[in-house]
């Protein structure tokens, strides 16, 4: 085969590698079935998240840690991509068991992308209901990461609940039991625009407001989190995601949803 | 076609993909001509740089900003790839229009590289002018890319400029209306030799000298800045881009200019 | 050639490039030998590492780094990819020469990995103490990189050392002198199942705990060091690598190490 030919070839994957979405939108079911013999893996979901839980943490380790307080067992979630759709899938989780959430800490992570990685704790007396919480949150993040948007050039989020919970407290400050919204932007620039934009379109409470360097781990992104009535932070969440798709799509190919938007 | 021929079409590429230079110097003009039907968007450079203007800046939104006073106008600009590049064509803008440097704050990013991201806002009373300067800062941007190398390893970047405005001050604290030179290497090895070259070249002072964990985001590269006379802020800059170039090609192919070098 | 064998390349080398593991381990042998005409180049190293030497260093430029005292000779390795193989390199080199530890700055780095790159400098007040320590550094990261350990989702670096010296006590508290080990888990949920892990199989002493929050760089892992005699050390950091590869694997492909395992 000659030259020509091999060089048609070549370019023709270069610019298929080049244009992949950064964030690689591929559909990873909840996975509890991949064979580890380890009774403390749960199981794995998206954004290369990991669920563990630990029945008895020793001691020096939870001294080390520096936990307000102690707890016989924890449920650990933890991934590469991802802080929001982990979050909200821990709102869901502390909802829905015994357990209360012990840190929330973000890395800057998504493989070389624009956000942040997750790792969250949840505390419990008993195992089975820090067992219970990570496997809720796993089966969440199908769901949180439906309104996360990528392309080649960065990615939009934006998540609703009408009823926050201790995570969304915990990480964003939200009021319990209030509906809540957030809307990230990156790069942050788009994000600038998009709190805008979502404060514009309805009657909501700015809760926090994070960018590159105050209050996000120096990820490219502007993070606005919103509460209020339930109608509203929902228009002000979908008005924002409006723009942002014009946004970021100005910056390359069409953004695309990680699974599916439920929004 | 045989299992053999597959096999080195394959090899062919991944030694591509393995060698491309992580800064990508895909050639970008800044484009203002994508269709995007919102009368915020300006238009898109190098590096993943977008331009944005907001007339009224919600007030709710410049609270939540925390912004030393308000303006009525803002206009955007903000990249994955780049800190240096922005900031030097934000600071030729604000010497060409009617307008302020409201913030700068840099991510960690270059989409996996070793620096910066960023996100610039300039304040206005007039939304012309805020619109003015993301035109100019964008304009700008081809050049100031001219001086950033990458290769597979890291990355070097080299500013120059007669005379330093606002955006320069506010980042480095340079002194306005002086000569003012950037010397950046990455990894941040590179950039320790580079600083002890410039130092060395020509009479500068060192107006400020970041590295990994002090006066970055955690980003692996050492920045300093010089000031001075101008043409020993050149011989200066020109002094390290020599050692660095010759340093990153130990670690990998020879440096690339992303544009076209202007120093 | 027709579009339907195009493709099936295309694919074969999509899946290739999708698959391959981020900490890339193309084994690297220090190299000295690349023609770099600057006597202050020493070589070149696993991880994008670097090795430099400065025989008188500028006053300017001293006073600029901040340092706790001055030296008339530095030496500096830095990398991309990696902290601890060039900390325990580092910690090598300063137990066979006559040097001191300057600074260790760890950025935010590996190339779109989870952990980080590193800056370290060694003082001494003769320019061959300081060439020797870069030497003898860049000669041990080929096995320190041993038990770092890679797949697509993250990471795992396990290290040991009979007897802590300089770099260690300056990089994590470590008592010199004694066994010493470090455990690490990206992302972070794994972390902290191998902490677990460590502290639960032996009788050994936390040295210290980081976390994407606190004490990294905003690095996706969880790093526990520990201290005590010897074999415990080894059994301790032996039993968590044994459910690192477990666990990290079940988020991806079998972790395979960077060069050869030494532990």
């Amino acid at each position: 085969m000659d030259e020509q030919k091999i060089n048609a070839i070549v370019n023709e994957v270069m610019n298929k590698v080049g244009n992949q979405p950064e964030t690689k939108p591929k559909h990873h079911q909840a996975d509890t079935s991949k064979e580890v013999a380890l009774t403390e893996f749960v199981g794995t979901a998206e954004g290369d998240t990991i669920g563990l839980v630990i029945a008895n943490v020793d001691q020096a380790l939870l001294e080390a840690m520096d936990l307000e307080r102690s707890y016989r067992s924890i449920g650990i979630i933890g991934g590469r991509t991802g802080a929001g759709p982990q979050i909200m899938a821990a709102d869901e989780a502390v909802k829905a068991t015994n357990t209360e959430i012990v840190t929330i800490e973000l890395a800057r992570d998504t493989k070389g992308g624009a956000g942040h990685g997750s790792l969250i704790v949840f505390g419990a007396d008993d195992v089975s209901d820090a067992r219970r919480a990570v496997e809720v949150a796993l089966e969440e993040l199908d769901r949180t990461f439906g309104d996360v948007y990528g392309n080649e050039a960065g990615h939009l989020e934006f998540q609703y609940t009408a009823r926050a919970s201790l995570a969304c407290e915990k990480a964003f400050g939200a009021p319990v039991g209030k509906a809540f919204g957030l809307i990230v932007g990156a790069p942050a620039a788009i994000g600038v625009m998009l709190a805008d934009t979502a404060v514009k379109a309805a009657n909501v409470n700015v809760v926090s407001y994070s960018s590159p360097a105050k209050g996000t781990s120096f990820s490219n992104e502007v993070i606005l989190a919103v509460s209020g009535d339930s109608g509203a932070v929902r228009q002000s969440v979908i008005a924002a995601r409006d723009v942002g798709l014009q946004l970021l799509g100005a910056l390359g190919e069409e953004p695309v949803s990680t699974t599916i938007p439920y929004i």
